[in-house]
């Protein structure tokens, strides 16, 4: 059995799609134990009329939450009844529980997940690793996408390490290629870090290192994971979502504007909707947190129920393939290869 | 009269789009003069069938030519009679020859303006500031775009003051609002650089500033400059334009995979086209060398006709202004201000 935390009163659909969300994956995945944290009345009056296997979900009462408007540090000290300060209790108390999964502060996520679970023996700092879809109809990382702004060459190293484990254990890439983002290919490009990382990825053995990456090709299909300082990598990220956002509003507009361009865009609906459908993050669950001890998923704050299973998910397979165990098993070899500090 | 150098052998479509855009260029702006650089036999014969003021173009014979795989320091200091390196021999010595447009090799460019050309007094380094249409029908410029990888406060803060002049100067826009690229809205966020830049931007006069700015919402048409150091600036860029021409591809790929929507997609192909259009770098000409004491612009690489047209209108719109002096002036007001270091 797998014990997966949720944080029912993160994001801004939640308690409802939260709630759901944990009941699909109940349905779908028979070994899995789900523990609901938040208001415990309104959670009992949501799951009231849903169908699922009782036995499998329990629920632990927390009465406050923690909006993205509180300090995240603080939240986590202070707020001790909030839903996700609860949760991460329950991660640090119950040896069994081994994920949470959240929608809420981002912020206040990454400190709990520092404070109250702690990183992986060897790991300098943990990472946020998204995972967008392809035009290739594949899926790319990006490691980190801003949990960490200020970075050195052994974080980045780190990252490119942890991604990769998280790509071919939880998604079945194998040998996954790893591309270091940059502002031109060949070799010398870029700033003193990114100068300073390439040739330590040539020579990490775990990771199948590729070269440098322009970030207009992040979505070709080429590479499997993009390793990059949490600035850049959250740039990257929101502006590629961004952009796909924007022109699509912007050709819904224009095809709205004269009666023949209607009448095409109906004609063309369904293949636009699954391209919609192909660019949108609810698919692919959240963005996974790198390098602590337990399983930590981030879903989008504007998650729908769909994205909250697939987070439960996305946890459930992380756990049920031990990622955390081979990452600090990789992370070991690596130190013991490396002069100490 | 203001006399304009074209390096007519840089860009993937050279000399022909070079030489059209120059004589288009011509036609329309009377007191404008320009100088093609480039192999001159080969330029004479593409001039031969094409009509214009011959008073008003003159050739500069340069047989070689500098390509993007050239270490580009070291191309402009040995490739003596490369187009672009000839190119910057006249802007230094023809006092009159106000400014250089040019699609070849960045780095050569750069290396060029720095060695030949020369920073404007007080400048500590020249940033590149393309501009990219919004969703809003404005347009949106970039400071630093990819000119300096490692940046400090001080830097950022002229890419402020000198982007908005140029967008005031070049493009009428009344007291840009000027944001700063970061990883959240919220003040406090942001990597070191971002925090130190943050305040100095409250407090520079000649800046509007509105504070940070996520990269989803470049496009959206709330912000005139974004200001930022040239890797996070370069990742924005080239992130944005890849994910709308990977999304235009994917919406064509999928509206021909079946005949309803093939129907559809060629009722509404006028407004996809018109989108498309929109979101053509052709039309918004080239990125900006801001900085140096004569005006440089860098046309994309495989720009057409119409975008060195409009490099070429860009520049002559910038000498017509005096953008030049302007900057000068302003950055000489801010070390005044400051203490000098």
């Amino acid at each position: 059995m797998i014990k997966i935390v949720v944080d029912a009163f993160g994001g801004d659909n939640s308690p409802t799609v939260n709630v759901c969300g944990a009941v699909q994956a109940l349905k779908e995945l028979t070994d899995l134990e789900i523990v609901l944290v938040g208001n415990q009345p309104v959670l009992e009056q949501l799951l009231a009329t849903e169908k699922y296997d009782k036995a499998r979900l329990s629920i632990v009462h927390a009465p406050d939450v923690i909006s993205c408007n509180d300090k995240p540090t603080e939240a986590i000290k202070t707020k001790k009844d909030s839903s996700m300060s609860k949760s991460f209790e329950l991660l640090r108390t119950d040896e069994s529980a081994r994920a949470l999964v959240s929608l809420g502060s981002t912020g206040a996520l990454l400190a709990g997940a520092v404070l109250r679970v702690g990183r992986i023996r060897g790991v300098k700092r943990p990472a946020f690793c998204p995972v967008l879809p392809t035009t290739a109809g594949g899926i790319v990382g990006i490691c980190d996408s801003g949990a960490n702004v200020d970075c050195d060459a052994v974080y980045l190293q780190q990252f490119a390490i942890m991604g990769s484990l998280y790509l071919e254990l939880a998604y079945g890439v194998k040998k996954p290629k790893v591309a270091l983002l940059n502002i031109g290919v060949e070799e010398e490009k870029g700033d003193a870090l990114r100068k300073e990382v390439y040739p330590l990825l040539e020579n990490t053995a775990a990771v199948n290192f590729v070269g440098n990456m322009e970030s207009r090709n992040l979505l070709s299909g080429e590479f499997d994971l993009v390793v990059c300082d949490g600035f850049a990598g959250n740039v990257l990220l929101k502006s590629t979502e961004g952009a796909c956002l924007q022109l699509m509003k912007l050709l819904k507009r224009s095809f709205m504007s004269s009666l023949r361009s209607k009448l095409g865009a109906l004609l063309a609906k369904k293949k636009m909707y699954e391209v919609k459908d192909m660019m949108d993050y609810n698919n692919y669950g959240g963005a996974v947190l790198l390098g602590t001890t337990k399983t930590i998923v981030k879903g989008h704050g504007n998650s729908g129920e769909k994205a909250v299973y697939n987070c439960i998910k996305q946890a459930y397979n992380m756990e049920k393939n031990n990622l955390c165990q081979a990452i600090g098993e990789e992370i070991s070899k690596l130190a013991a290869q490396q002069p100490q500090q």
